[in-house]
Parts: structure tokens; sequence; C-alpha cells
């Protein structure tokens, strides 16, 4: 408990110095992997987490086994850990914050999308609920890094392309209001991300693509940078290649 | 369990056909990918679900969570599963039966290393092994397909270069009459996997090597191919390279 303190202070601390570089992981081997390789934190990938369990991403995955999964990755390194908990499965705050201190993770991202309604929650029903696990998780004593998921640029959000850095703002700044430790636009153009940077008024996490990379995204001002199931994907993608051309090629019949 | 019955009937009738190749998987994911690229059957490696789980290969992984992991992977695919079993896990032949059966497996590699002696199990008494696992997987209803692997040209089993293909024959053939489907000497060169197609009797497992390709192995009269963890390896090969040149390049400094 003390050690996941120190951990959650640790991975709170790294929001505030250089670019905190997030390859996330989705299993102890590539969690060893990605300390092994020198970064500080390992953060978890939902996406890529419910593929190896074998469900869709989005809450698919019963949060049991997600949160067994992130427990195994906790278990295995010795750094902070920080969960991508998508939107919390549906569970009270309470109860959120006692199952990822259980699972030994030091913080958690939380998205602002309803997976069971299909759409965007409301923002200022989102922030209450964002406050509330702020209480219980400093009331746990492990104070967790919460950081607030935006989902107003992805497409299924429904917001109109010339809304969007407006209302990221707004939720931006009533989820650290809220208690958020850093906001995270997921999928924010560059010109977005500076903008958040300078109106929400604390740590934002940024995503490389292909017009922005880590310098672009540092010299924005962005705190932390990650990276999704993108490392997962490529894996498979070499692995599919390399199947396929045993298909293609046929093999001679022995029979 | 008629299902079951199926899958071990079918798996069993493959070593008799076209070469069987088997590009194992570790996970649910790599599971689907390898049927989805239309791979008839989907072969565990143990050194890979191992390496997932936290643990190094040869037995270090608690067999309750191998199984646990292949149970995973037999529910998310419909095509028969061979679990590598390592060398048993120390468990009696019935029990082993039964676990696998339970995990919904229809076929598993079983070694002659004796793990916690670090050599090589008496061939006499592990061919009366493989004889009871036999009898057991017969009477519980479920004919697994064991391929009996033979460890004599793994350089740790210690057996003299010259030796070797005489003793894999010796093997291979006490294996097959104790009720093996198949023998696998894996690490043998091309010369020893002929010698062991015409000696032996049976089907014989085979590795792709440098000098030796899928057609090569077919061939020799090679009954069936894997990969252990090669195709894991790799994909972990592409995470390292890319998360290694994030750290030489380095990002700047925002504070």
């Amino acid at each position: 408990m003390t050690d996941l303190k120190a951990h959650a202070d640790l991975l709170r601390e790294l929001h505030h110095g250089e670019l905190l570089v997030l390859p996330n992981a989705w299993d102890e081997a590539s969690a060893e992997l990605v300390v092994e390789t020198g970064f500080p934190v390992v953060a978890t990938s939902s996406a890529a987490v419910a593929d190896v369990l074998g469900y869709q991403d989005g809450e698919a995955a019963p949060w049991q086994e997600m949160f067994a999964a992130a427990a195994r990755i906790a278990r295995a390194v010795p750094v902070p850990v920080t969960v991508d908990a998508e939107a919390g499965y549906g569970l009270a705050p309470r109860e959120l914050v006692d199952r990822l201190v259980e699972a030994g993770v030091a913080g958690c991202n939380l998205e602002d999308t309803d997976h069971r309604a299909g759409r965007l929650r409301d923002a200022e029903a989102h922030a209450d609920w964002l406050a509330e696990v702020r209480a219980a998780a400093d009331a746990s004593g492990v104070p967790l890094v919460v950081n607030a998921r935006i989902d107003v640029f992805l497409p299924p959000a429904g917001v109109p392309e010339a809304d969007r850095v407006a209302e990221a703002v707004r939720r931006g700044r009533g989820y650290r209001e809220a208690g958020a430790d850093c906001v995270y636009p997921i999928g924010a153009p560059g010109d977005a991300l500076g903008r958040l940077v300078a109106d929400v008024g604390g740590p934002v996490n940024g995503n490389t693509n292909p017009a922005l990379d880590l310098d672009g995204l540092a010299a924005l001002g962005v705190a932390r940078v990650s990276f999704g199931p993108r490392f997962y994907r490529s894996g498979f993608a070499g692995m599919r290649d390399a199947l396929e051309a045993i298909q293609e090629r046929g093999v001679r019949d022995v029979s």
C-alpha cells in the first residue's frame, strides 16, 4: 500500500517533467519489455488487453478479466502501472478505486464515452463522477493518477468538427476541476492539442500521428504520450504476413 | 465431449495427409489469427505462453496457469487445439489427461526431459508413462493426440552427437509402441529427420531451419511442422526495435 502510494506519487510527478512516453503494454512480457528498454512507467492499452483476452474493446470484456490482466502486469514489473480502465465498467467510484488498488496499479485512464448508450457522457455528470473517483482514491490512501480521456475527437462521439476543440476545452477544464491529473483528448490533431495545453491548465496526454512525432508533441507542451494498441498490432501484422506467405506458397502434398 | 472427440479424431487424421503446418500461438488473439489465415489446427508454444504469463519455459510456470491459458485459447477458436504440455508438470497420467480434457484441447506435446533433474528421462520409463497417458486418454472418451517429443538433439540433453540419431530412433520406436501418435525430435537436422521418418514408422514432427523449408520437410516425409515461439518472438523483436529507437533518439525536455 505504501509502495503503491509511492508509485502514484512518482507517476504524478512524471507528468511535470520531460515528456512522459508510454509505449502501451498488454501482458507481462510486453510490460517487462517496456521496463527493460528503459521506460519508467507501464501503461496498458484496453484494446490490446481485450484482444488478448478474446474480446472487443469498449467494455466488451468483463472488468474482472481486465483487472486480473492489469494485476498480472503490475506484479510483473517494479515500476508504476497505469491501466486503461475504459469508462470504469459501470462500477461505482468507490468500488472502481478498490478494484484498481487491489490490482496494484498507480493510475488509470477513464473515458467519457458511455459504451452502453453508445454516446458521450454528459460532461457535468462525468465530471461529478470523476470527482467521486478522486475522493475515493484519496480516501483509499493511494492517490491514483487519473488521466481523464476526452472522446470528442472520435467520430462515433458525433461532435461536429467545428465544435470539437471548444467542447474538448470545456470538458478538459471540468475534468481538471473534478480532480483529474491529466486530460487525454484522444485523436486530437496538433492545433487542438496546443489549444488544450494552453486553455485547460494542466497536463495533456497526446498521441503521435503521421504529422506529429514525439518532438512535435513535446514542442506543443504535451505532458505525456501513449500509443494505444499500436505496438501490439504491429507485432501481429508481421505474423499475419508470415502466415499468409505460408498459405500462398503452399506446401507439397506428402500423402 | 463429443465435439472434443471429433477434434481429436480430426487432428489425428491430419497427421496422415498434407504436411500439417502449425504456426504456434500463445493467446486467444494469436490463435484467432492462425485460424483466420486458414490453418486447420492451433498448436501452442509453451515457451511463448510461459513468457506471456511472466515465467521461464521448462515448467517454471504453474501447470494451473498454463492449462488456464490453453483453455482460453480452446474457447476462442473452433478448430482442434494441441497444447505444448512440456513434460506433463509431474502430473500423474490420469490427472494430466483430465486437466487437458477439461481445458478443451484435442492433443498435446509431451517431452522426455525431466526438468526437475535437468536431464533426459530414462527412455523405457518415459515410454511406460506415455502408455499410461494413452490408456487414460482412451478411457476418458477423448483420444488425445499425443506428440511425443524426443529431446536428444537439444544440447542440454548431453547425448554425444554421433549417438543422437540412433538414440532418437530407439526412443521414437518406444514412444510409438507406447501409443504416441507422432514423435517430435526437436532440433533434428534434415538427415536425422529422414532417418526417423524411415525407421520409426509413424508421423514425425519437424522444425524448419536455415537449411530446411516447408517443401524440404515435406520432401523428407515429415507429417507436421511447428515453429515454437518464433512468431511470438519476432513480434517482440519489432517492438523492441521501436522502443529502443525512441530511447536512442530521446525527446525534448518540456519542463
